[in-house]
């Protein structure tokens, strides 16, 4: 509790501040942002929000979106920065030279590998999202939390956990949760409806598109779909639309590894790979990329046949022990 | 209270229990099943379990779930019937003639519909799931929650919650959810991936094979998709695997109804409405079916292709007002 109260020493202390988070904003990022603002300003506080691009579209609804500027124009070099859900501050973007400038860096955060790059940092392994954080503040603030407080602060906490799905998802996270439908009389459908099942059109044509491609290796252990630049264009989607449909190949029973190649402009194919045991870090590091256990991921260059090839036999060498039992396995 | 008081004294006076639930099994009546069953079981008594249709292959993993008999062979004449998470006796299918030579039924659910069928009703509207009511039992019963009743009881809540997405989930219902995590650390990561996110290869050609059908009309207001029985076989699929598919039109931006059509044997064809604002039972009541206001359906028997075009054309009446405005924005 004593990172809480250095924070909000300072929040009582300083008159202004600029209050920044991550690129590819998610809902945690702007519903931090937004009851975090609304807080400072409640308390007679000059405030400024940015994110180093747009607010998604998904997240338009949230009461104060239309005050997140993704332009770094009216940064104030005066002010204490705020700097809400980075594990370090590349992720801010083109906002990183100004925050390194500010004499005074509030880092607050929930991520384990935070390089706690902050003047001051607040940072809570243990919270399922920074909402969660944000929340707990607003608590040992004792402030009045409103309705649009509440919105953003459950936006915030339902995206970092899947709705309470993921492994984050702690006996606190639903007292949280608890709280703060309790207060305003959230509705949690129409809520998760915006942020989890909406989609453009063109999401769905990709979808049907990329499934479409579906292959299956080694007894059906390996799952793989194809993505390219082309079918994006064809259907009027954006590359991040393409998030996602990667757990369609893992999610079919019996598969351990889910492949997705996306074929790039430029002779570039990166590769997701998702799985539900094998390590998959180690597998995307074969090739030069890296990322989390169940989660990983690489870029080569090259021609799409014999990249696939290539993936697919050291993936087929990851799921088939003894590894001397692999021949004829494949198809 | 006065009814969880009424259930707790017959529970504690009788000696022999069988437990039922309904058809088409799901995880809140499984849950319930079994978390109930250990509980009587704990409690010294004779107890049997039963559904009429086999536990779905994605809760065979809780445990006990090998002791529910889909049989009614094991049924005993004087044990007291225990009905769960029915709203009313037909939901128990071909074991309805045992539980009403029962000389004393208990209805345990969560269902506003409920028929207070029993000798005992314990029927609780505000409740998100059965398995919530029995949360409410064994803390008022002051049992230890063991890990496979937290287990139970937590798939119980997250399943007919859609993971606390729908708007059935209370401030109570994150309470239950924290209590129950809290009791014995689940793991909601394992757990959510098992009953939401894992399906046969099979449902996944049949979901490319009808995304593969999307239709569009009424300026995109309208998304309709077509299966049939010849595509489940073709793709080794259940008809139960085309459940939530229909969702795939209702959740694109813009639509405001989503239909599925499935061309079944015997010239019929089954209609399934959704919808985000609209009142689709009264859609699907011009063609003599029913449901509710943001999901309902009818069966109609005639050709696929006259069907589609009658059901469009209410479907386009239903979205586009004023109703005189429809020439031409078909398409």
């Amino acid at each position: 509790m004593r990172d809480y109260e250095t924070v909000i020493r300072l929040f009582r202390k300083m008159g202004s501040f600029c209050l920044v988070s991550h690129m590819q904003p998610d809902g945690d990022s702007i519903g931090s942002l937004l009851a975090l603002g609304e807080v400072l300003v409640k308390s007679g506080k000059r405030v400024r929000l940015f994110t180093p691009a747009a607010v998604p579209r998904k997240y338009a609804f949230l009461p104060g979106s239309e005050n997140i500027s993704a332009e770094s124009g009216g940064w104030e070099e005066d002010a204490a920065a705020v700097v809400l859900d980075c594990s370090d501050l590349e992720r801010t973007g083109y906002f990183k030279e100004m925050i390194a400038r500010s004499a005074v860096v509030i880092n607050i955060d929930h991520h384990v590998t935070n390089r706690r790059f902050g003047t001051v940092n607040l940072v809570d392994p243990q919270a399922a999202a920074t909402g969660d954080i944000i929340f707990r503040l607003i608590k040992a603030m004792q402030l009045e939390l409103t309705v649009s407080m509440a919105e953003c602060l459950y936006v915030a906490i339902s995206t970092d956990t899947g709705s309470f799905k993921f492994d984050n998802t702690t006996a606190d996270t639903h007292r949280a949760a608890a709280s703060l439908l309790e207060s305003h009389a959230l509705n949690p459908g129409m809520i998760s409806q915006r942020i989890f099942d909406e989609y453009p059109l063109s999401y769905l044509l990709v979808l049907k598109k990329v499934l479409g491609t579906l292959e299956l290796f080694g007894e059906k252990k390996i799952a793989a779909v194809t993505a390219s630049r082309d079918m994006l264009e064809h259907c009027g989607a954006q590359v991040d639309e393409l998030d996602g449909i990667i757990n369609y190949t893992r999610n079919i029973e019996g598969v351990e590894i889910g492949i997705m190649f996306f074929i790039d402009r430029g002779g570039e194919v990166k590769i997701g790979f998702r799985s539900k045991n094998i390590d998959v870090s180690a597998l995307a590091g074969r090739f030069g990329g890296g990322g989390h256990p169940r989660a990983a991921g690489c870029r080569l260059k090259g021609a799409y046949g014999s990249i696939k090839e290539q993936v697919i036999r050291e993936a087929l060498l990851a799921v088939v022990s003894p590894p001397d039992d692999l021949a004829g396995r494949r198809g």
